[in-house]
């Protein structure tokens, strides 16, 4: 099996410098669309073949050196009680927001394998097609990030219904999140006991924080999560999204990887993190449209830049935006793999 | 006169640490939807007794430290020839975007008395009204920020057309940039010449890039600014919103005072620009829903933190929101007023 992603992750010697791409199996690949075109992208997340399929799909195509299950961090929100639709240009609705202590209350802590079996069987077809060729990657939302969509309902722009119940209710957010986050470490758990080989945690939306509410408000139930997965002997792995001013505070997760976004320069990142803890990331996603010279180059500068991290796992900065021709993913994974192989 | 405001960002000695509010004259108030009531947005900016009769409102309701012309950053677009237009929901739309070389052919470098004649009519009227109040700030946006509307026809999510004409069209973006940049000198020495006291550059959109695009596509321009700005004798002030990974940058502009978003604290931005530069912000903005007491401890905890920097203006790290409750922001103005007065 190849596990440089592994191996990157432990900070362990490895023969090339792993890459995944964030989002990579999705709306970018025509084969994706083949298959979304058959049913919703939520029966899709609830298919466990299909889900299967199109997480298999970019390593086929791209070569990369690691998979990450295809599914959306929203299902833990919908397996805790609320109701979840996926709207075509409005992105994620939550029709019945958390706003009030009696909305709180509704919302149970699931046993996994009921409320989220699918996801479980996902991941055990998936381990029996990658046996011989690359790791499983599990995920969930943190929480902070799962809390933005449970209480504004959706999407958002300023976040004021999540910060409004952060500074006007702080002890029904902290209800909200200590749910949330019980919900996450057995959800991980299952993932892991399924065989997923690493999990990500996303925070999609930390970036809205201040630092010092990021600390009291965020962090600490991602720190949870992290020492309650730690027995699971997986690497994990948290990104923290647009962090450039949380770095010494993600820094304190306890991840064996952080993942930077494009905004902050990896040099930065590693005068921060210290020598414990590998590093993710982090070209633009719309980089990809430069020139293969170009694009060439600044793959180079990150493969440079990343040496000196304890580890160093390429990834794009953000998820892969929709319109990315292909063919530019599969140029920067092989760009990725021939200009880091070691002889 | 009140100029504790032009005192701070010179870094001289205060009575007490001056505050204004970012969108303070605007839709959070009633007396502003009152005058709103009767015309468009965009009528209202180009009407000047009404412009300077919302301008003030913020300095007789809250009592802050300067007032900032009411405007738009996008008229300048308008004045280079490009449809602008405001709609309810759907906020700024430019309807002929720049997408090649045609489309930046037309655009023109207007004689900003001849396009923006009402700006200047409105400051004008504005120094009459505030001659023994507060300063008046004048404004424009930073070419970047500018380019973006420009170039998707109003607001955006990835910036994908943007970042797309940058990586694969890099004469086209600085050509459209050299003729923003040189629209707005023009138009900031205008705004000087009528009577701004300060000028603030707006780079809302900064954020977005990383920092070796905002130091190849975007900083060059704000430098040239800010370079050609300086012989008007007045203070420059550089705001870069979602700036945490560009500190190091931002400081670079030339501006005496540079505006950080609450993202930031604001010890990490002083040791980052050190002992020459004035520091604007940065409170949260969603912050003023917090209960007295505690908003009373995170402004005593920034006015403390401001003490270490040349000057502090004290602001919200992003314009108010239309939710927010007036008293809020009065409560906000008082508390910085009361517990920053030096005996």
């Amino acid at each position: 099996m190849n596990d440089t992603f592994l191996k990157a992750c432990r900070g362990e010697a490895v023969s090339h410098t792993p890459i995944w791409i964030m989002r990579q199996a999705g709306r970018y690949l025509p084969d994706y669309h083949k298959v979304r075109s058959q049913m919703s992208f939520l029966e899709l997340c609830k298919t466990p073949e299909k889900a299967a399929e199109v997480t298999l799909q970019p390593v086929d195509i791209l070569g990369v050196d690691a998979a990450i299950l295809f599914s959306d961090i929203l299902v833990t929100l919908e397996a805790m009680g609320m109701d979840l639709d996926f709207q075509e240009k409005q992105g994620p609705v939550l029709a019945n927001p958390v706003r009030c202590q009696a909305d709180l209350d509704r919302l149970i802590v699931p046993d996994p394998m009921e409320k989220l079996g699918y996801v479980m069987a996902a991941i055990q077809l998936l381990r029996k097609e990658l046996a011989t060729r690359v790791p499983l990657i599990g995920f969930s939302g943190a929480p902070f990030t799962l809390s933005t969509y449970a209480i504004e309902g959706g999407s958002s722009k300023a976040f004021w219904n999540t910060k409004k119940m952060m500074y006007t209710n702080p002890e029904l957010y902290h209800g909200l999140m200590r749910k949330i986050t019980d919900c996450t470490i057995t959800y991980l758990q299952a993932q892991a006991e399924a065989g997923a080989q690493a999990l990500q945690i996303f925070d999609s939306w930390a970036g809205v924080l201040s630092p010092g509410d990021f600390a009291e408000f965020a962090l600490p139930y991602v720190q949870d999560i992290i020492k309650a997965l730690q027995p699971a002997g997986v690497p994990l792995i948290y990104f923290a999204n647009n962090c450039a001013g949380l770095l010494d505070l993600t820094k304190t997760s306890g991840a064996d990887v952080l993942g930077i976004d494009w905004r902050v320069d990896i040099p930065t990142a590693i005068k921060v993190f210290g020598p414990d803890i590998a590093i993710q990331g982090n070209l633009d996603p719309i980089a990809l449209l430069l020139p293969e010279d170009k694009l060439e180059k600044r793959i180079a500068a990150i493969l440079e830049r990343g040496k000196a991290a304890k580890g160093h796992i390429f990834n794009l900065g953000h998820g892969i935006l929709p319109e990315t021709p292909p063919e530019k993913a599969k140029f920067v994974v092989d760009t990725v793999h021939r200009l880091s192989k070691r002889s």
